[in-house]
């Protein structure tokens, strides 16, 4: 079902309707072309709603730790969308993972939107996706967007850039200390959590990280607080939700804020445009019996593919003018 | 330093020169603009070497395994080329994790050449850099090239396409057998290793591979193996290198084989485009003073990140049309 117009549309969804928001998510899973003329009438009422990133190994607790910050923002009366990435197996068809149960009791509540979004087949296309479902919450009216990813790898390195403030979850105990803190997690971090803080070995995990930032050197600006949490208990909820306001306030006053907001608009631009030439190229590459021809010279090492591919961005934008009107 | 020319860089590595290889990939590194021309002259001279990829979650051994895999293959006389993954912390600028310490057994064989990759700061580019030097360590005439990944995101995923066989090494009764299975990984698997196979729980573990592989339904044509392997005490590493044996026996009679070449030359190609254009892109947003007031517009909400992308692709190319030429 498509809508009689994206203005129709867009007024639908900032009036909070939220059947037409699910209506347009569906359409940006499909890539229906009219889809991204909804989002960009709904842009300029979007940078309202606080984005909240929580990230962490499998086994963590997020999803315990999501669904009591869930709470905690439903006490203060407050509209809450989550966008819960889902590391989904080719079988399950992107079931939502037995840890997720704790959201459900959130299902009936019309001030919770809860999406759900399957890391498979996105073609790099999972950063636009979450940009743009974060978007769309955001214009729906939500106070708070929190989105939560499975894992430490550079897919949600990318994928927490969209959100003001990024929460690590750590556990103790779990013998993968230094392998956790991997990869550039340092400095994606605004505040850790170690969970399962009741379990042997949390200090020692509070330790090491506050070792980690000794040996970052210089002072940064805004030093990422270490909040303890039993979220199975829901403790120290209340404390996470305090260091994510006092977060907030470092945003609003610090000048650093500026280049954030930059770093991230350059970094979505960047990625839509990647984005949508990939899937140009990659349609060119398959479907165009030029492209065939020249996948099978690749293949063939008749061409090398330094030059196949200029030669494709050229053809894919000689063929699909609209990439670039 | 420099080369005297591409062709002489070339005909250098070509005839076995370490030192000019090494060079060659420190330039890779630095995007020094020359290194690509010597790869497209190295490029007929590729296709020869057997890549196979490893990956598997931190703690599964894998380099033990790959080290292992080198010592099989050195027995036989092989010549083998090793492309490290490193999930590098901002601290040790990319040091070596202990477990690569078993590969230091090689360090002085003149027919062993290892190299380690950082994740970090790639821009997309990790698959990029992987193919570049796996094309090198094939046109210096390694017969096997492994490539070891850390961990099973989508990163690892793209990477491993670069490979002609990909082993995914699990471990039993670490708990995360389902979070594991995650992600598409079963669908790359052309062998699975059950690594620490005298651990309790490794019959449950093939088990559950097993009782996952039948749930696919279709029989394939390629049903992968899974074999018990204990690395530390090298243990399966013949029956391993022998499913290897058998995978490339299958590539070269299946149908499928070319199939697979060629999505891996279009993914190739895809990849390239889309490091290039995006590389483009965020220099023209970062360093054009009508790229920075794009981004302000962006940032400001007065211009929306989906006209944005059309203007800065547009722009791009205009001032570099190098990456169309």
């Amino acid at each position: 079902m498509q809508f009689a117009s994206p203005q129709d549309a867009a007024n639908a969804i900032l009036a909070g309707n939220v059947r037409a928001a699910a209506r347009l998510m569906r359409m940006l899973d499909d890539r229906i072309d009219g889809a991204t003329d909804v989002l960009r009438q709904l842009y300029p009422h979007t940078g309202r709603a606080k984005v909240l990133g929580i990230t962490g190994n499998p086994g963590s607790g997020k999803s315990t730790l999501t669904a009591r910050l869930i709470g905690h923002y439903r006490k203060l009366g407050l509209r809450v969308g989550v966008l819960a990435i889902d590391p989904s197996s080719p079988f399950s068809g992107g079931a939502i993972l037995g840890d997720r149960i704790r959201m459900m009791e959130f299902a009936n509540d019309p001030n919770v939107f809860i999406r759900s979004l399957a890391t498979r087949g996105a073609l790099g296309g999972l950063s636009r996706s979450t940009n743009d479902i974060v978007h769309v919450l955001d214009a729906m009216g939500h106070d708070v967007v929190l989105i939560e990813t499975v894992g430490v790898g550079q897919d949600e390195i990318d994928i927490v850039r969209t959100a003001d403030t990024t929460i690590v979850v750590l556990v103790p105990g779990l013998g993968d200390d230094i392998q956790a803190i991997k990869a550039g997690i340092l400095e994606i971090a605004d505040i850790f959590v170690v969970n399962k803080a009741d379990l042997d070995g949390a200090d020692r995990t509070v330790g090491d990280l506050r070792g980690l930032q000794t040996l970052m050197g210089e002072m940064p600006d805004w030093l990422p607080p270490i909040v303890r949490t039993v979220a199975a208990r829901n403790e120290g909820v209340d404390a996470l939700a305090e260091a994510v306001n006092q977060h907030a306030d470092f945003l609003k006053t610090s000048p650093t804020s500026q280049v954030r907001a930059q770093n991230r608009a350059t970094f979505a631009v960047g990625g839509l445009v990647r984005e949508q030439v990939w899937r140009g190229v990659d349609a060119w590459l398959r479907q165009s019996a030029e492209g065939q021809q020249l996948v099978l010279d690749v293949t063939a090492r008749r061409v090398d593919p330094y030059l196949a591919a200029q030669t494709a961005l050229a053809q894919t934008l000689q063929t699909n003018p609209q990439i670039l009107a």
